[in-house]
């Protein structure tokens, strides 16, 4: 079934001409309600994220509070209806991210072209950001779309690292979507409005929520190993860092100049292991202080790691697999990446423990969901996480259980789709 | 292994002298920063509830945004371990629910006794609402505690509803613990808190994680189906009917007094089917409007529903298998619960549907996590679901893949744990 046929293919119209009418025509309420819930309850300018730019939204936008990030399978062998599916998913896009009042029965009074569960909530800074996996351009060995040729260089095949434990239904995709939202119903609602609109064109393979802790603005939150996670970042206000370690340049395809390249990697943590080991052993495979942040033997967060300091016997005072050292630019060719990790909570699975006393039962299904954007992942997570799937100190505590390699293109200006200069190639 | 082994059952006595100065040790932060950290970011007092009180927090509580609900099993077989365990979690509660400088390496400093992923971050409203399960009891025909004598005829077991598709391992459990805030990161860790400080005495059995949409204040939010959730809920702030319908009296066993029964079912929806129906027929369903909440025919949400009322053909207006007529006080011998229900989103899972296109594949494993409080049972959720699990046609949308009963003991004074009046008796 193509897209042409799914019930909500007028929508597109709808949202072509979407307004303040339609909107007051879909919220139930009439204009002069409307206007009074609004004045009790303004959206701050903040809640809402830019769509549209130089570069897709959701990746220097700073972090909100929640995520779901979603990769598709495309069921269908024509171009053109991946075309239309990226065409739709753009309009929507637009609309959602500006605008929660999309009930639109006038697209077609009979269906639900929306599940309105979003209905009446602020835009809660929601960013919903596409990436294109290796499916897309090739697929069991046919090029279904005819852009095999286009596939960027820097779109590798994911090689197979230490310790990787990753399942199939958690991982790959032709297509990923990362919502992220200050509301977990608006990240939510984004990707099932999307699925169906997608419906019979590209089907849901995996989706992962995430969270981050409501931190007082300006300090760097902590993950569920309860240290701070995000520390040696470059900033996302560095325009130079950003065009040099994020963003693709001339070196690839034009396709994807402006776009940046996404790895995933759902991390199963040992929390009950973790829990149950000393303070000073946690910092010595961090590699940090964990009430502060700070490099070990420092004093502030923002204290420069030293990685050569020693202590007086001449031990080197950050461990030599200590995950920080293994992380850091300086242990990798001044290699960086930005990351924009978020936690999850997945109830309890059966675990047996690979350490002593060797329980087994159910345990935290709880991690974190890694997420990073860099312009090349040969020189960037790949370089750096071969050296720390070997090394790293804080492998006994990490699985890698799913994940994704997804090449996001740039931003979009109005009236263009995402991708689009790909399909125009 | 018993709880007095864990490492951090020194940390009962560091909560009984908790207060500034341990707070201030344990966050790493000199005084000074401290109170300028908490000058730049003060804590709202909203942002702390209640943990002492005639009832539990978290059940007239207005709904926080977050929620985790864990289930634990008993391991041990002596009821001073349980007792311990009681007054271990009550007292951790008392002291998580008011404040998250959490880190006390001055109890242990070898032994990290607090993950403190919420180092720094506000109580964000934190509830921790108890309950025992029948195998607290007896469990496998063994009244391992001495207290079998002490269950509660309403803590019955539950039937077999039509439809239920009960999953062992998301059901039931020896006790229970609601877990709300308004920060997801808070909700966890206490769960984690409560584990870590059970270990070798409680087991985790199961999980489920929740949330509700940041709707604008005084409206009722909207579920995933979304339609507003709650409207007919009795209201929290009228004594009489909490009394009447919530919180146990007289009736059962004297340590039950001011407790109330918590029903817990996890509903998967067909959301997919839902989107793809028309909103006439989803609201033939409901038996209210999408848009408004308002009974079929009328225009507010706060109207009455009027069971009886009639088109000009004579057929009802509200369908005879609408859920609402079906749920109603009217339709049920005047029966009523405190619904408190958060919504889920657990990835996807493989679904056969069971209507055409009969498509088999990945679909949203998402739906509503149903929480309800009530003085009995057998007058509120059994009586009530009997009739809607045969009839209501909001099943052909909705399972029930797991869920439990809970026995929720009365609130406590400081000095007094958690089910303590059980115990004594």
């Amino acid at each position: 079934m193509s897209s042409r046929d799914a019930p909500c293919a007028s929508r597109r119209g709808f949202l072509q001409r979407a307004g303040l009418l339609a909107a007051v025509a879909g919220s139930g309420l009439a204009p002069a309600q409307l206007a009074e819930a609004r004045r009790e309850e303004p959206a701050p300018v903040s809640a809402i994220e830019p769509f549209f730019g130089t570069y897709q939204s959701g990746i220097l936008t700073p972090a909100q509070h929640q995520s779901y990030f979603a990769a598709f399978d495309l069921d269908t062998r024509k171009r053109d209806d991946v075309i239309a599916l990226l065409r739709n998913w753009t309009a929507a896009s637009a609309h959602m991210t500006q605008d929660n009042n999309t009930d639109a029965p006038a697209a077609d009074p009979d269906v639900s072209c929306d599940s309105v569960e979003t209905l009446g909530l602020s835009p809660s800074r929601l960013t919903l950001t596409f990436g294109f996996g290796a499916g897309l351009f090739v697929k069991d060995g046919e090029d279904r779309y005819r852009v095999a040729t286009s596939r960027p260089d820097a779109l590798v095949d994911m090689p197979q690292f230490a310790g990787d434990q990753l399942v199939e239904a958690r991982s790959g995709g032709d297509l990923s979507v990362q919502a992220c939202a200050d509301d977990p119903q608006v990240a939510f609602h984004a990707i099932r409005h999307l699925a169906q609109l997608g419906y019979g064109t590209a089907r849901l393979r995996w989706g992962q929520t995430g969270f981050l802790p409501h931190s007082p603005p300006g300090e760097t939150p902590r993950n569920l190993m309860g240290f701070r996670d995000g520390t040696g970042n470059p900033s996302v206000r560095d325009e130079a860092a950003m065009a040099k370690f994020v963003f693709a340049g001339n070196e690839g395809p034009a396709w994807m100049r402006g776009g940046s390249y996404v790895v995933t990697r759902r991390i199963l943590i040992a929390l009950e292991h973790w829990d149950r080991t000393k303070v000073d052993f946690q910092e010595q495979t961090i590699g940090r202080h964990r009430a502060t942040g700070a490099p070990l033997g420092r004093k502030k967060e923002s204290d420069a790691l030293e990685l050569d300091a020693a202590d007086k016997d001449g031990n080197p005072v950050t461990p030599i697999n200590a995950h920080v050292r293994l992380a850091a630019a300086a242990s990798n060719d001044g290699a960086k990446i930005l990351r924009r990790p978020y936690s999850f909570n997945d109830g309890v699975s059966y675990t047996a423990e690979r350490w002593p006393p060797w329980r087994q039962g159910m345990e935290h299904d709880a991690g974190l969901f890694f997420i990073c954007y860099q312009r090349d992942p040969r020189e960037g997570f790949v370089k750096i996480f071969s050296r720390l799937s070997k090394l790293d100190m804080l492998n006994q505590f990490s699985t890698h259980t799913g994940g994704g390699l997804f090449a996001c293109p740039g931003g979009v200006a109005p009236g263009e789709f995402i991708g689009e200069k790909l399909f125009a190639a």
